[in-house]
């Protein structure tokens, strides 16, 4: 649960240390390797107060020195990194049809990325809760055996997911009302270490804004190209959860009321029409696209088709296209967003379906340049989700509330 | 221009005051009367940094002190209040058949409320500002001839504006590019308080959230029942703008390919179904309903032949109820408020408009229970964007960022 603020709340001198703590952080994970110096100039903090703020980011093993010099003029200065090689934050993705998990250290360094088939739909909830929590087991494992300590786990779901971390729908793993993280914290003995569990496309837009290049939008969707589409949104640089956390169901806005049914039982939602599995067995109708092993050879299939010109796929993926840029514009309208990431499947898939979705969205934006809102292809691998899910443990950390020792 | 942060930000000293003085501020304008060592209790600061903090806002007449006592243990306590009688913040908004200006003081009383018809969209931009700055003369000179400062005027507008405060397109006005901050400043003579143009959804929603009972919302919609439906966001507490200031067109969702020609120039979208325009002109095809003249005494009349139960106009509100929830839906789905407020001419309407929007969004929402989305009336009269366009200039006050003296 990401807990927001409302109004003004009193600063007192331990708020302004866990800031100033985040600020220092914050520019070392960006412009690292740099002085205290460095720190103070481009913070506006003082001398003494980096100084201060330093030395309890390396008792921590948060920051190190590294020894090497920078040539100025008068004494030389000591260089800073981020450490944090005693920690490690593990996310974890569900979906239809696949799971991974991923480490990384406070450097935002990858540990692990792993990721395997999974037949999610066919799964009841608690066949799925024992398999994730086995790959979590093996997560943790693996990252301990290298003497770190975790800091926390998050699993992303393709779903709704409520403030205590049930998971009330998620359409196409079949779940209602799955206390998910109340079975991780049993199947994992109970760990000191926080277990979350959060909608997927939320997990994965904070990815995109740590690590793929648009921590200057303020204004930020990612679009999940799974069997669903869910969206995860930043607004005014920070998560949009809504009032229940039910935010982002961008997968099931209606597009066609004659069209095909949907996962969540109604008739023409986004989804149906232009989620991965309609892609696939529209493009496919060869191919046993019912099924639900790993979609990605379908994928790949419909890559090399679409490459070679076949004019069946590609109207397929241009009337895909368009659909998305009908959600898009609509999103734009509402949100009006620097970008539009496409994640997932839709990345492969991409040269083909963003001409379409651009034009599209061009035409029913109300905006003079559709709102300056860009459509692109993510380039996180496909394992967004789960980086997302470490990114949010870490995100924990920047904020200034350091592990305690 | 509303700015927003992204990231942590270095904190001071100056920063900390700032912050406190918005707190103490805020404090007092929900628990007014109370006592120093009330606000220090409730907000955790130091009872010397409160008397400090007090002392600041009484020399600026921001807060006096009522000479009330209350009764308890040792010393009586001198009761404090908002003051700001030496102040006033001007709103004013122009729609497609009307004109609204509105001041409050401080503690956020009305002023002055006046409405005037204005055929907005039969008049040149050239004579609209001319119109627009008259009224605001009208009410500066007022506030002025009352002993009072005028600290801002903001103007709301039915259509996209820029960051720089130009129109770029009001489709129900027919504006494009209209400069209108400009336009008024020179009006007004170069006045020495700042003059912004707002999107009259984002004032609107921003009255809500002041004045509305719905500060405690953290996620709020606010819909403005005009010739246009415009949408108001407010996230995690936030007004929402979006990249370039274009977010909230509502209006522009699209309900029917096959639908009316919209004031936008495309088919089908939501407002040229149930914007009041169309609704008054199904209702009442015996009105001459194309005239640009105030639509007022039509939508009474649409009142009163609903109370006599009408069939015709029962009809016509059901559907008009049922195109909202499905626009609802969609900004459910999408941003899962805890509130869509319905405001302008729906709020007398919204006897028959709520029960059919209600339960299309029960039917097209994915979240159990609509995701706890409710749908109500404003309480708010019909000037709440400029009521908004007032309490924009308050903001300024209530975030520590005190007048000069």
């Amino acid at each position: 649960m990401i807990t927001m603020q409302t109004g003004p709340q009193p600063a007192d001198f331990a708020d302004v240390r866990a800031t100033n703590l985040a600020v220092v952080l914050r520019h070392l994970r960006i412009n690292a390797p740099c002085s205290r110096a460095d720190i103070a100039a481009a913070t506006g903090l003082n001398k003494a107060t980096v100084s201060s703020l330093v030395a309890d980011l390396i008792e921590r093993r948060l920051v190190k020195e590294t020894g090497m010099t920078e040539r100025r003029i008068g004494r030389p200065a000591t260089m800073l990194v981020l450490d944090g090689s005693p920690y490690a934050a593990i996310g974890l993705e569900v979906n239809a049809d696949y799971m991974t998990a991923v480490a990384v250290d406070l450097a935002g360094d990858r540990l692990l990325s792993w990721r395997r088939a999974f037949a999610g739909s066919s799964s009841n909830p608690g066949q799925a809760a024992a398999s994730i929590a086995a790959l979590a087991k093996r997560a943790v494992a693996k990252v301990e055996k290298d003497g770190r300590r975790t800091l926390g786990l998050t699993v992303g779901v393709p779903g709704l997911v409520d403030g205590d971390g049930i998971v009330r729908i998620a359409p196409n793993l079949r779940w209602r009302d799955v206390d998910l993280r109340s079975a991780m914290r049993k199947a994992l003995n109970e760990p000191p270490y926080p277990i979350e569990v959060e909608n997927d496309a939320n997990l994965a837009v904070l990815a995109e804004q740590r690590y793929g290049g648009f921590a200057d939008a303020a204004n930020l969707v990612y679009l999940t190209g799974e069997v669903g589409i869910g969206a995860g949104v930043i607004c005014n640089g920070h998560l949009l959860r809504g009032s229940r956390g039910y935010a982002g169901e961008f997968g099931h806005i209606l597009v066609d009321p004659t069209g095909p049914v949907c996962g969540c039982g109604r008739r023409g939602c986004l989804e149906a029409l232009a989620g991965i599995g309609a892609v696939v067995s529209r493009a496919l109708p060869d191919a046993s696209a019912s099924s639900p092993t790993e979609l990605e050879p379908e994928v790949e299939e419909v890559v090399r088709r679409a490459k070679a010109g076949d004019p069946k796929v590609l109207d397929v993926l241009a009337e895909t296209g368009r659909h998305l840029g009908y959600g898009i514009a609509t999103v734009a309208n509402l949100i009006n967003p620097e970008v539009v990431v496409l994640g997932g499947y839709f990345v492969p898939l991409s040269p083909w379906l963003i001409p379409a979705a651009e034009l599209e969205l061009a035409s029913r934006s109300i905006a003079p340049e559709s709102g300056g809102t860009r459509i692109v292809a993510s380039h996180l691998d496909l394992g967004a989700a789960a980086t997302g899910g470490a990114a949010r443990v870490l995100d924990t950390i920047d904020s200034g509330r350091l592990p305690t020792r």
